[in-house]
């Protein structure tokens, strides 16, 4: 997968860390809230894309917003727009690299919660 | 394994939780803190019981009996007394059990801190 993206708006895509800046700590900080868990499980069971809006939260949308910003920032997805919508790719093939089994083991099995 | 142990002592055993009634969340939250994933890692890559005071650990001694207690409640250790000294065994295989390859993805491979 390429670095970065640019489809549509390239000028508003945001800035994503490269996963060798990333440490197990902060994967497992951004991982260890339910919230942020469930997005991650939903983009991994769901293997496509999925807008934010589109992911039914418990939490208010800039709650829901802060949670994305910490995701994008462990390294765990990556943030595009279409449009006005702001959409959420799982990086699930450098996170299989750079941390083996962790995204099968945290949200592979729906496990319990 | 048998889910009591009576090695030395039994009567200072402390109680611990069946798997069956720890959540996924409730691990986690014991092993997204780096000494409590360090001691994990420790009897993991040992594969051997381990007395508490031969753990090398960056903070004090009441902070460690409090991480070893957050991790006998999250059910990853269990505790048992031969003498004077508190051994710690991981309960690796309930673990595997429970939540299938998360031990490997989190301490097994000593990843990235």
């Amino acid at each position: 997968m390429a670095s970065t993206r640019s489809r549509g708006g390239s000028d508003r895509v945001p800035a994503h860390p490269d996963l060798d800046s990333i440490g197990l700590q902060q994967v497992l900080e951004a991982l260890v809230d339910p919230v942020r868990r469930h997005i991650v499980g939903e983009l991994y069971a769901g293997d496509q894309d999925l807008a934010c809006g589109t992911i039914d939260l418990p939490v208010s949308r800039s709650t829901a917003t802060h949670h994305f910003h910490v995701l994008r920032e462990a390294g765990l997805i990556r943030q595009y727009y279409v449009g006005t919508s702001r959409m959420n790719a799982l990086r699930r093939d450098e996170m299989d690299a750079a941390f083996p089994g962790l995204l099968t083991a945290l949200v592979g099995r729906h496990p319990r919660a």
